[in-house]
C-alpha cells in the first residue's frame, strides 16, 4: 500500500514509535518525524488497567483495553530489553465509608472479592490501617513507560528525525500517521483537547510497596506505581488546563492523599514534579483510522489516559492497515470522522 | 593586629562576605575562600525577626538580635543593589484556639496589641478566614538573601577564592576568620550542628501578599515570605539531620500550613524545593571571638536560624576585633569557647 515503502510517522511518543516498530518489523520504509518535546508518556505512571469505570460505558473500548492488556507480555518481551513490566498486580482500595461505596459498583462488575483491612495489609504491610476494603486485580499490571520509549527508540535508530512538523503538507511520503498526541489537533482539525495532569515521583526504599495502588481517598483518586529499583510514581491530577504549571494545590492534594493511603511515604524523597497532557477526546476514546478519502493520512492519537496501555494493540491495528490495507472490523468504532 | 594586612576567611556564605566586606572597607587584605557549596543562606526565607520565643530565654542573644536587625537598613543601603530589604513588617499569626494560647505568651512580652479576624483580613485580604488571631510586628522586616549574597560578592571582586579547607594549617594569612557554617565543626572541633530545613519557593502574582506571613496552624509553624516579583518563600522543617533529602513529608506538611493559611496560594507554581542545614550550637547562640591563645583564629559561626539577621553585627563585632584588636564586650557572651 505504501508507494515506495514511505511512510512517516509524524510524532515520536509512545503511540508514534509502537506503530513506527512494527512497521519496521513488517518491512515498511518507515521514518518518525519527532519535535523533541517529551509527550504523555514522560510524564505517565505506566499502569496497564483495563478495568476501570469508563470501559463499562463504552463497550468497544473495553474491548480495545482488553486486547491491548493481553498483548504487553510479548510487546515487552519482543523489545528484547527490561522495560519494567511487571505483573505483581494492583490493589484498588477505598480509604473511607463514601469512597467504598462508589468503588463497591465497579469491584461487582469487576467480579473481584473483597479484601478486608486485615487481607489487604497481609498483602501490603505499609498500607495505611485506616483503609477500608479493597480488591486484587492481578491483570493490572505495570511498565515503565521512559524504558519503553527508549527501548522503542533503540529499535528505531536511524529511523527517527529531529523535526517538527505544522502543516501535514510539509511531509513527503506516500503515507502520513500522524500520532502527534495533544498536537493533532492542530495537523487535522480533530478535536484533541489536553487534560492536564500532574505526577510527581518518590524515592525510597526499594520494596516498601508491592502493588500498584490505586485507590479513593477522601473523594480524591490517587494511584501509587512501585518501580523495582525504588522509585514510586504518584499521579495524578485531572485539569481541563492547558498551562504546564506545577502548582502548590496539585502536589499538595496528591501528597495528602499518598500519605493517607502510605504513612512511611513520608520519608521517601520527592525527586521529580511533572505536568503532562493526556490527549482528550469528546467520547475519551481513541481515534485510529482513515482520516479523508485520499487514504494518505491516517491517525492514531486521542488515547487520553489509556496510551501506554493501547500501544500495543494501536500498533497492530494501524500497520496492519498500512502494510496489509486492511482494515480490522475493531477500527470502525473508532473512526476519527465520528464526532 | 593584622602582620601584612593578610586576612582569610574561610566560608562565602553571608557571615563571611559580610565579614570580609567590613574588613575591605577597613583597609584590611582580605581573602575569602569558599568551597562552592551553597550554605544555608541560599535556602534561607530572609526573615529580619528579633522577636520571637527563643530571644526571651537568652538575654544577650535578644540583645545582639536587636542591634543587628537595627543595622539592616544602613547595610543594605550601603550595599548599594536592591537586595529585596523590605519594611512592609510581619504580621504573626494563629490558626487554632491552642495555636492561640502559645502566641499569645509571646505576643504579650512584645507588647504587641492582638487582632482581630476582621482586622487581619483588612492588612492581608489572603488570609483564610479560620484564621482567629495575630499581632503586627512592624519591626520584624525581610531580605532576600540570594540578592545579598550576589551583592557581596560584587562587592568582594577578586578577592574570593575557591578552595576547600580541610584543615586551618592549610590556611597562609596571619589571621583566620573560620566562618564556615556547619563546616565550622570539622575545621575547629566546636559543637556546631546541622539542623536541617526544607523550604519551598512558589510563585504567584505578584501582591497576592503583602506581609511576611509567621503562623502556627495546628501546631505547625510556617512562615511565607512574599517577594516583590511574585515569589513566595515556604519554611520551613527543623529537622535534627545530616541528609540533603528534600522528602515527602516534608513538603506536604509545609503546603498543608501554608494552604491553610492562605487558600489562593493552590493556584502558586511551585517552582523550588530545597533543603539547608543551620548551623546550631548548644545554646543555639552563635559562636564569635577568638579561639585559642595565640590569637590567630577567630570564629563567626553556629547562627542557626539567625544567619542573615545576624549578618550585619557580626560583621561589625569581627571587623573591629581584626582592625582594632579591641573585643566589645558583646562578645563575652558568645566566646567559642564557652562550652
Amino acid at each position: 500500500m505504501t508507494r515506495g515503502g514511505a511512510v512517516a510517522v509524524v510524532g515520536g511518543g509512545i503511540i508514534g514509535l509502537s506503530i513506527a516498530w512494527r512497521l519496521l518489523r513488517g518491512g515498511a520504509d518507515v521514518v518518525v518525524l519527532d519535535d523533541g518535546e517529551p509527550g504523555a508518556w514522560f510524564v505517565a505512571a505506566g499502569m496497564l488497567a483495563p478495568g476501570g469505570e469508563a470501559a463499562y460505558e463504552e463497550p468497544y473500548l473495553a474491548r480495545l483495553l482488553e486486547l491491548s492488556n493481553e498483548r504487553w507480555p510479548s510487546f515487552a518481551a519482543e523489545l528484547g530489553v527490561d522495560v519494567g513490566y511487571d505483573d505483581a498486580g494492583t490493589l484498588s482500595l477505598a480509604m473511607t465509608a463514601d469512597d467504598l461505596a462508589d468503588a463497591a459498583r465497579v469491584w461487582t462488575r469487576q467480579k473481584l472479592p473483597l479484601l478486608r483491612p486485615s487481607e489487604l495489609r497481609e498483602r501490603e504491610p505499609a498500607l495505611s490501617p485506616r483503609v477500608r476494603a479493597g480488591v486484587y486485580a492481578a491483570a493490572e499490571r505495570q511498565v515503565d513507560p521512559r524504558r519503553v520509549v527508549a527501548a522503542l527508540r533503540e529499535r528505531l535508530a536511524g529511523r527517527i528525525v529531529h523535526k517538527r512538523i505544522d502543516e501535514l503538507s510539509e511531509v513527503d511520503a506516500a503515507t502520513v500517521i500522524v500520532a502527534a498526541g495533544c498536537g493533532t489537533a492542530a495537523l487535522t482539525g480533530l478535536p484533541v483537547r489536553p487534560v492536564k495532569g500532574q505526577v510527581l515521583r518518590l524515592r525510597g526504599e526499594p520494596g516498601l510497596l508491592r502493588h500498584v495502588l490505586d485507590a479513593a481517598v477522601d473523594g480524591r483518586h490517587v494511584y501509587l506505581v512501585p518501580r523495582r529499583d525504588g522509585e514510586i510514581v504518584v499521579g495524578a491530577t485531572q485539569e481541563e488546563r492547558t498551562d504546564r504549571t506545577v502548582t502548590a494545590g496539585g502536589v499538595h492534594d496528591l501528597l495528602r492523599a499518598a500519605l493517607e493511603l502510605v504513612p512511611d511515604l513520608a520519608e521517601c524523597s520527592l525527586v521529580e514534579t511533572t505536568v503532562g497532557h493526556r490527549p482528550g477526546t469528546p467520547d475519551n476514546a481513541p481515534l485510529l483510522g482513515r482520516l479523508g478519502d485520499d487514504g494518505r493520512v491516517i491517525v492514531a492519537a486521542g488515547h487520553h489516559r489509556n496510551g501506554v496501555l493501547l500501544a500495543p494493540i494501536t500498533a497492530d491495528l494501524i500497520a496492519g492497515l498500512v502494510l496489509d490495507g486492511v482494515a480490522d472490523p475493531l477500527l470502525d468504532h473508532f473512526a476519527p470522522g465520528r464526532f
